[in-house]
């Protein structure tokens, strides 16, 4: 038969089964770091009416979208969770209670130029609140504990949660009279990292056309940096002459205020005024998450609040706060880092057993014992020498492996290697069962990511 | 602003909060319980080139298939999860340690007719495990021991677990000299449960060609019923006139001889030489699960024995056996029964904490505190009045309330009060802790399925 040659396509990440028990242990870990939160998991289609997703329309959106007809329908796969959300609180409004917390992790899907570390199926694992005309600052304030609580549940400590208020930045720009060159200059300073204060202020002067005094102001404002403390102490300068800014400050006071509470160290956090996070769509709040020794992978986690959700789909006002994390990105730049631990179990069994007698019934019988206990168990019963058996289970990384012949089957014992030491024990089952439980909870202890 | 009426294409499954906590309950289940059985969790693409997907090409798959163009590609949603893995397998091949057992949960596509119950998206739950060349019988004795776990781990008692050769049936037939004609006989004996016995004897004859004599034989065979012991027993009448026979008979005898050791009750076990599922693509055990108190559902959970997993992709012989649960429509068809319990845990959170102070310091404190004790926890600061606040509670079907007054931060202690009894208590912080985890233990003992 002629042989059609398997692959997969380029931009799609598939990964191997070790590699997949990682990913694995990533999401598992967003899963229940958002629960403990409250939010609730949603799971809303991968293709939707084109129309639908398209509702806002415009922009790159239009040109990566997978967009194809089906039958006399014109449908579409998600390029994010946003849109997805809107479209699910709008449909669903007359049953949902608001505040409105919900977790989804899906994949999304974006034509892009194929390129290494670049792809075109994604995983995003996006939170938000969502409220209903209204939306305490208090969730605001909020946002960062869950950064943080993720991050560290991952195994990171060497990041930092940065903050800013959309309303402190149009607020400033209005009191320089500059509030209709406001997009320019941000999409400007937005740069200061890469290219540097002297030539923001160039770009300031000769783009957005500024004048001498009006850079320098920026700059200045810009170049507000330290604790906390001083940071909203040198703003409190500029308070009392716009209402919008003076909103702004009264809000990152309160995200600040409550920070210990919320268990975030200062450490992990920083307020900083160079960061904007797009510009039309967040209103308040805004966030970015970077690692400390890796700044050039850019913001891990982003978001923000925004003052309407669904305005395509309804005229009601609901306002909401959420954040987004690139998980296959994220993971597949922590796997050009190194930074996932190899140490962590990948193995798909915690034991093998390899029965030594023809009837396999207590063989079985054990394996059924262990699984009862929870404990991941693989019986390997195939014809193969010792020796096979063996590289089998070292090659899949399992720790255990269990014998069971005539004499322990006589003897109700079970010879257990432990394959990370070596160590042979002959015990009874539940001393055999004791000494794996306590071996693959340490083994598990171990955190995903490991800083180097 | 024109609006665009927000809405979900049908056929397509999007879950209010509450039952897609059952769902993802369900999804837990099926992963913890696949693990425990030693397989590993694969996450392929949702989209591959089309030649890849198709390579098999022809029937029903090629007509409901999402095929489309994103640039110069030729790319298609996957229809099932079997062809992902032979493609994955053959690929990675060299990478694959076998056996190699892995399971996936995952969305596949098929642009059916829209119909009530019938889905376009929808998940899979499968399970394979793949040898390299071979496979011992002992995997295909495993996997009732498998459903057995899942099904009573969703909180399914009253189901069987029905299971035959297809070696057996193919060796009857050729016993009969039918061999040419077994497709036919099998697609009518498949009807046996609709149509009855005489009906299957009429169309035999009528449509099969097959003489009075030979119709008899079939009826006869397809009658053998009973306990596993008197089947065996009963087939084991016909050993020695075809080889293919007899392997497949000793296969059932290994199969049944394991049950006790893997845990399986007789009760929920059946030999039934009626099913055959499908007609070409399994050539060993098969499996069918039916709910017994609703047959009409139909199988819950089939599966098999193949020789070739990998045949358009690869010269390499991969046999293998699997079994697939159609999730989204057993998850459709359990709502529908009313057998999913209304007692399981489906708010976002376990607790809600009212805070009755201005400065929310101790409040979130106190979150935070839950939080670490792993109680899913929200913080509820709307400005609403005290009743709309217990509302929301109620809505959400959040068990416990805790209030944070200046008298209980004064005392170190809180105000909780369980939502389902009414009852108040004011302990310390400890205390609450502790019971508020003994009660949602105790309410997340239930299981997701309820048999009435």
């Amino acid at each position: 038969m002629a042989k059609m040659t398997p692959r997969t396509l380029s931009g799609f990440m598939e990964l191997l089964p070790q590699p997949q028990q990682q990913m694995e242990r990533m999401m598992d870990i967003l899963r229940s770091t958002y629960a403990r939160y409250g939010f609730t998991p949603l799971d809303t289609p991968v293709i939707e009416a084109s129309e639908v997703l398209l509702a806002k329309g415009g922009g790159d959106t239009e040109k990566q979208i997978y967009r194809f007809n089906k039958g006399d329908a014109d449908i579409a796969l998600r390029f994010d969770l946003t849109v997805p959300l809107a479209k699910y609180v709008a449909l669903h409004y007359n049953d949902l209670s608001f505040p409105f917390r919900r977790y989804q992790i899906g994949k999304v899907y974006r034509g892009e130029r194929a390129q290494r570390g670049r792809f075109r199926e994604f995983y995003q694992a996006d939170i938000d609140v969502i409220g209903d005309g209204k939306l305490d600052i208090t969730n605001e304030a909020e946002i960062p504990a869950i950064i943080y609580e993720t991050f560290t549940s991952l195994g990171l400590q060497r990041f930092q949660i940065r903050v800013n208020n959309r309303k402190i930045l149009n607020g400033f720009y209005a009191m320089q009279g500059l509030s209709e060159k406001s997009g320019d200059i941000m999409r400007t300073v937005d740069k200061l990292d890469k290219i540097g204060a002297e030539k923001v202020r160039a770009c300031l002067m000769d783009d957005c056309g500024l004048s001498d005094a009006q850079a320098d102001e920026i700059l200045k404002f810009i170049a507000i940096r330290g604790t906390n403390e001083e940071v909203l102490a040198a703003l409190k300068g500029y308070e009392g002459r716009d209402e919008k800014f003076d909103e702004g400050l009264s809000e990152l006071n309160t995200v600040v205020k409550y920070l210990a509470a919320f268990g975030v160290p200062e450490d992990n956090f920083a307020v900083d005024l160079t960061i904007a996070r797009g510009l039309d769509y967040y209103t308040g709040t805004v966030y970015e998450t970077t690692l400390l020794d890796h700044p050039e992978i850019g913001s891990v986690c982003s978001g923000g609040r925004y003052d309407n959700l669904a305005e395509y789909y309804t005229d009601r006002q609901l306002p909401g706060v959420g954040i987004s994390i690139g998980l296959t990105r994220l993971f597949y730049v922590l796997g050009e880092q190194g930074m996932l631990n190899p140490e962590l179990p990948t193995a798909p069994a915690d034991v093998l057993i390899l029965p030594m007698t023809d009837d396999l019934a207590p063989a079985i019988a054990l394996a059924t014992k262990l699984r009862q206990t929870g404990i991941r168990t693989q019986l390997y019963t195939e014809a193969k020498k010792f020796k096979a058996k063996m590289n089998y289970a070292d090659k899949l990384s399992i720790p255990y492996v269990l014998f069971l012949g005539d004499d322990e089957i006589a003897q109700n014992i079970v010879t257990c290697k432990d394959m990370t030491s070596g160590e042979q024990t002959k015990l009874g089952h539940s001393d055999t069962i004791a000494l794996i439980r306590k071996g693959i909870d340490e083994k598990n202890q171990g955190k995903v990511i490991v800083e180097k």
